[in-house]
């Protein structure tokens, strides 16, 4: 099963939502133009825009009110991208160049900065709903407090499951929670909805980030579209990373690994056959389907409506994704 | 006379956006307290801030309204200088090391984006004047769309003076009319105030860029606080140059030196000596005039108060600055 499948009721919806982010980023400038349709053709999952019309189902359903907040979410994603693309060695994702591959760092800054700058004229559309840009501009602030974490904690081998928490939610929980929840509060949907909503998508984004984490060690490079163990490579210890450098009989020769700064290809496969022996991975995989079990409960106090079945099944799904 | 003792009128209102800025900034992450600190420490004549106070004084001023506008405003302006540090070669601004020169391009996209998330909570506070998050969201846009330009026009010696002025608008003059317009906006002000107000910012700001780029190339290191000629080094076109490009007699000899990626020292002088031969200088200095005069004449429509003379004069003064 594909995303795409579990989210076939919203079909038509998302189609909407991708015309629209491609006619927002249409512009005269031709180097904007060509940078931001690579990547809109790029793909992705549109993750954001969907879980915030799922959102939206729970009030008062409105296309027309959550469409500018479904754009501004996936800007918001995409420019996060592009940033990250400037501190990542990797010159692919998704299978295909990265911006900085392409045009390098000066015009990756830029065009990610455009493309957040955009977002913003969406959201200050929201003048009736100034949850909206609250909830947003707070969630921007921490989303490059947790970029800015990162990077100071490359290579750092004492650091914390705590602060790998902090950082995942920073870098990936957080925009998805806000996405559901200001789906239904663009709809005008009270607390009632909107936090359990909230919550829903707080824990199914940490679920989502350390499931990405063990699928950077473990997936099938070509069903991953960027090189098998790109955080290891990089000094980014990860949560599976983290339990074995804790638990390994081998630790000392893992620590050996990740301290040098150019890893061979053998010792980036050495390092992933340490983790997985220490039961890193079984123990990671663990901790998501715990954020997964909370993301559910999180839905119980919602209305019984078809949609929040599917919200059930889509939590129930992150961990059976291979890629 | 320096901007300080002509600011001397709202030196202690700047003196509560300073503080305020150090405030704002300041986080539990040792990286970002670091970085932001050494910004704010680079001075800067917080040009924007003050221009918001005296827009404030145009209609009930009221310090608490205007205050996190004016904060806001100049983190946005920093942002735009640390990501403007991604592209540009210098390793100095302002005399003092750059972010990227001191931690690299991945920290300076991320600061930026910090700086610039953290002005838009302050912006979401505006519920009740959606002018200000309209205003500054398109600008921020502008912006990119400008640096974005200076990238792809990067040594492309057939650019127009319309060219330069669409760029220098984008990258200077909107944010400097939003200052002094919003400034007042903030305050209750109508139309007939807000909009002279941002007509004086929007020729002021073309005025000072101009000034900014004849300095590039005629001022004194020590007070530039960066290498004279750092535009020309980089290819990056600017008025006097396409003047002389169009007017020379050493035209061929110009274009040539420009289109070396790596010119030296003794090159970047030639190149100097044949623009400033041309009467480019004098020229450009013909252009800011212009623009001053404008920007004078917007100021006649609004009340007579003291400070409509301080900005006359303000205005006077850019063609004046040496640095």
């Amino acid at each position: 099963m594909k995303v795409i499948e579990l989210f076939s009721e919203i079909r038509e919806e998302l189609q909407v939502v991708e015309n629209e982010l491609r006619s927002v980023v249409r512009t005269q400038n031709q180097l904007l133009t060509e940078t931001s349709t690579h990547l809109l053709n790029a793909g992705g999952k549109r993750l954001r825009p969907a879980l915030s019309l799922y959102g939206a189902t729970f009030y008062n359903f409105n296309l027309e009110k959550v469409l500018p907040l479904a754009v501004a979410l996936e800007l918001i994603h995409m420019a996060t991208l592009v940033h990250d693309d400037v501190v990542d060695a990797s010159m692919t994702r998704r299978g295909i160049p990265t911006v900085k591959a392409k045009w390098g760092n000066g015009i990756s800054t830029h065009i990610g900065t455009y493309l957040f700058a955009k977002s913003l004229i969406l959201i200050a559309g929201y003048q009736e709903t100034p949850l909206i840009s609250k909830v947003l501009s707070d969630t921007s602030v921490k989303m490059c407090e947790g970029e800015i974490q990162q990077i100071s904690t490359t290579f750092d081998l004492q650091q914390s499951v705590r602060e790998y928490f902090y950082r995942i939610k920073r870098k990936t929980a957080l925009l998805i929670a806000a996405s559901i929840q200001l789906g239904a509060v663009a709809c005008g949907a009270p607390a009632a909805i909107h936090l359990p909503l909230r919550r829903y998508g707080y824990n199914v984004g940490m679920a989502f980030q350390v499931t990405d984490d063990i699928l950077d060690l473990v997936a099938d490079q070509s069903q991953l579209g960027k090189p098998v163990g790109n955080d290891l490579r990089q000094g980014i210890i990860t949560l599976p990373v983290i339990y074995a450098l804790a638990n390994s009989t081998d630790r000392n020769r893992l620590a050996e690994i990740i301290n040098k700064t150019n890893k061979n290809d053998d010792e980036v496969r050495e390092a992933i056959i340490i983790i997985s022996n220490s039961g890193a991975i079984d123990y990671s995989f663990k901790i998501s389907r715990k954020f997964i079990t909370k993301a559910k409960e999180a839905l119980k106090t919602l209305p019984d409506i078809p949609t929040r079945t599917t919200l059930s099944r889509a939590a129930d799904f992150i961990n059976l994704r291979k890629y």
